[in-house]
């Protein structure tokens, strides 16, 4: 077998089960192998950001990682804003990069590049990988890194010739890595500290199943919240988190400072569930850049750690009452001409049960976590990192990790741009996502951050964040890339066409004018 | 004055006068600052490769920078990939990219990244500007820097603080650099050299007027070659050359390696004229990754300097007699279907006086240089880095850097997708561009790799390089960004419908089925 055989087989045999790929010369011995291995799905993207962004929906929804397979530093450089995304929803992912042979390097052919200079300020781990020889072992180690340190992006650079060179057929045979040591955990020390606060707050943060945004996490975090008078509030961004019917209806902590300050400045102890210690997300003249001094803080469970058994452990030593979840209603939307606040109605009362939505962009995420405490139970993905044109790969990619649940994607018109493409994946897989298309022609978060303090916006910062000259047609774009599409104006128009384009077995898209 | 201001306008000072932009609110202050800004017309991309593709192809004209302004390390890293490819074609390039305040930092906020990583491989000249009275001389730098050492990208991280804060009035007002100190160059030194040759092959590199491929240089090394007995050949993809009738009709340097070998081996002295020593584009086994030993090399004139005089010096000394052009035939296209052939033939035929035009992939790439030769005399800029997606945003920026001429862009339909967003740019600005596609629906350069060696293509390889399921409407894809576009299946329509295109105030897309 060749070196590219050995390292599919051996990432195969980790459970890697589907590569997002955009290849190129030097990752043709890769395609090549990819003729005998069994078990792993390829999907195209037609630009890198695509791949990698699916890789992290994919990720954050499987637990374990999918791999990219990207052509050189242009290539790999081209995937970089959501393997950033994906850094800081804390992804397991392998990349592998192709590179020139070993012997080409030093002559600095065209696409000849530093990749590993690319590759770090994404990646937990990087290797280049010496020998034909080397390549199983090198998937094995880029797995387990990818899942080390609460997930986070593995690299592999992969030269030329050692992917079409010969190994022995066995060296791909090693069996898959043992789990992880079971976590240590002071229950009692961590109550203590608790027990004596006046107004704790959670502060949780999203993940898998046991993180802080988990559904177990979250109904201990209510029980502990009842028995010792405290708030909780989910992470501004969360790479995941459970919504809906039979949970508590948390805020999400605020992103301006103000507000986000007034939240926490209350709590004489913040306790962080798996959510890392609260920052500004820019710096704001006049406000600290930390919104709590580490003397306030209490860090619980470190990302990736189990937040629910450390919560639930708590609730018990706290004597807490079991959960009764409230009544959460559902808004009835606005009839006529959309708003952001009937979008979000129609959308929380169309869920289907078990969704996964997708959310990016300022105009319908709030209003939509707002509005779907009271929807069918859900999980949420968003924009970790604030690379955006995420929201579209991360769908398609959460599709690929969950083929049986629906995914719905709330974006915005000036964020799904930047990687637009993943439309034509979406209708080439035929991936059951529902696209819902925020249009106000206008990049609105730049305008709501150049109107603070009631300034007044420029002429030409008006022109440089309008989208209006001339309006996309969302409607042709997404059938040119073949997929279905429609325009909704009014809200009665858009609960109409989306229970219909959930009923679709492959993506429909909905261009919902504002 | 602020620090963004006395940036804007000491670039401005120094001559910059356009900014491809996609900030985000740490660009802010630089968007405030164009307020006031008088002379640097901004153009906006929707995704960041757009912006750096577009500043690639205005430097190839213009020969002196744009500036791109894109947001932290996430939004230049969308950048990079064109970046590469303008590293290559030695384009001057001033990147500015806004950061955290520079208090904000060191709290690791989710945009936070290492920009510095990202940049290096990418710039000649990284910069992270200190303060707010840095700023002005940080600028001046950055200009000089980007035209040092023939062209390259000179990279200024500007904190979001020092946007902000005020500096003296004055600060900008430093006048223009002085011009380069002429070079220094021993015609009979080289003369000695290219005398005692039997068979000197001229390899001429492209760029500016006086480059190897301006006209200048073509005439002279023809002279030579008449003189000599010798050959010469453009390198393979120039950042700019000239052609069409009245210059001689030299073939490009081959893309394999077995017919690039063919032509230099021939050759006892290989004269480097503004081309850097020939390498394989890829490592090829069998095949050495420098073409030609260093010892039959002669570096006439390196990258940025002036070929052109070099080579005009020589050809006097070798008493060389006038160019005379020879009659050059335009083919005549094969009437019916479509054929790269006949899309040549049909293009060359059809080219206005004077166009520009930009050439990216394989399909049409090799024909249309065939038949170009007795076309009228138009600029050709090429993908000299091998990441593709450069090809319509060169396009754009060449259509900026001189609005008196025609843009025609030759595109392969995959890597046009990679910078799609580039279309709605052209209509925002109704740019002359004619945008042709060749719609093949595959990525066909690494189908035509797989089966080098009459290997035969298997199945899953053939299925990660279609583009057919769905095929991509670009009609309709130009149509939403707001182009006028039409589908052209024979070589009658396509000649009728690129007649009227060239007719055109602004962009125009014609979808070639082959």
């Amino acid at each position: 077998m060749t070196g590219a055989s050995a390292l599919l087989e051996a990432l195969r045999k980790q459970g890697v089960e589907v590569c997002f790929a955009n290849p190129g010369t030097t990752e043709l011995d890769l395609v090549r192998a990819l003729e005998e291995v069994r078990g792993m799905r390829c999907v195209v993207g037609l630009q890198e950001n695509v791949c990698t962004g699916a890789a992290d929906g994919y990720g954050r929804l499987a637990g374990k990682p999918a791999a990219t397979l990207l052509h050189l530093g242009p290539g790999f450089a081209n995937g970089i804003a959501n393997l950033h995304n994906a850094r800081r929803a804390r992804t397991p992912i392998v990349n592998i990069i192709g590179d020139h042979a070993s012997w080409h390097l030093e002559c600095d052919a065209p696409l000849t590049s530093d990749i590993e200079s690319l590759a770090r300020p994404v990646s937990g781990w990087v290797e280049r990988i010496a020998s034909a020889q080397d390549a199983a072992d090198a998937a094995r180690a880029a797995v387990r890194a990818s899942l080390a340190d609460g997930g986070q992006g593995a690299t592999l650079i992969f030269p030329a010739d050692f992917q079409a060179e010969s190994v022995a057929e066995d060296c791909a045979d090693a069996a898959a890595e043992a789990a992880a040591e079971p976590e240590a955990f002071d229950a009692s020390a961590a109550w203590q500290r608790l027990s004596r606060a006046q107004k704790p707050l959670f502060l949780l943060g999203g993940g898998g199943p046991a993180s802080g945004l988990g559904r177990r996490a979250q109904i201990a975090a209510a029980r502990l919240c009842a028995a010792l008078g405290g708030t909780a509030y989910a992470e501004t961004f969360p790479a995941r988190s459970e919504r809906g019917r039979g949970l508590p209806d948390f805020d999400r902590l605020p992103y301006f400072p103000e507000p986000a300050r007034a939240a926490l400045d209350a709590a004489d102890l913040v306790v962080l569930v798996g959510a890392l210690p609260p920052v500004t997300y820019f710096g704001y003249a006049g406000h600290p850049s930390r919104l709590v001094p580490a003397e306030r803080l209490l860090e619980l469970a470190a990302t990736g750690q189990d937040a629910a058994s450390r919560l639930e452990a708590l609730a018990e030593l706290a004597g807490a009452p079991a959960f009764e979840p409230a009544a959460a209603p559902l808004p009835e939307p606005a009839p006529g001409a959309l708003t952001p606040q009937s979008i979000a109605a129609v959308v929380a009362r169309a869920l289907p049960e078990n969704a996964i939505v997708s959310v990016e962009g300022g105009t319908c995420g709030y209003p939509l976590y707002a509005a779907s405490a009271g929807a069918a139970p859900h999980s949420v993905l968003t924009n970790t990192g604030g690379a955006i044109g995420q929201g579209l790969p991360v769908a398609m990619g959460a599709a690929i990790a969950c083929p049986e649940r629906r995914v719905v994607a709330v974006l915005s018109d000036g964020s799904t741009q930047y990687t637009i493409q993943a439309l034509w994946s979406l209708a080439h897989e035929n991936l059951p996502v529902t696209v819902l298309i925020a249009a106000n022609h206008q990049y609105a978060i730049l305008r709501n951050e150049l109107r603070r303090g009631n300034a007044v916006l420029g002429e030409r910062a008006a022109e440089l964040t309008a989208l209006d000259r001339p309006r996309i047609d969302w409607v042709g774009l997404a059938s040119s890339y073949g997929v279905q599409a429609s325009r909704a104006a009014t809200s009665e128009e858009l609960a109409a066409q989306l229970e219909s384009a959930l009923r679709q077995p492959g993506p429909v898209l909905i261009e919902m004018a504002l």
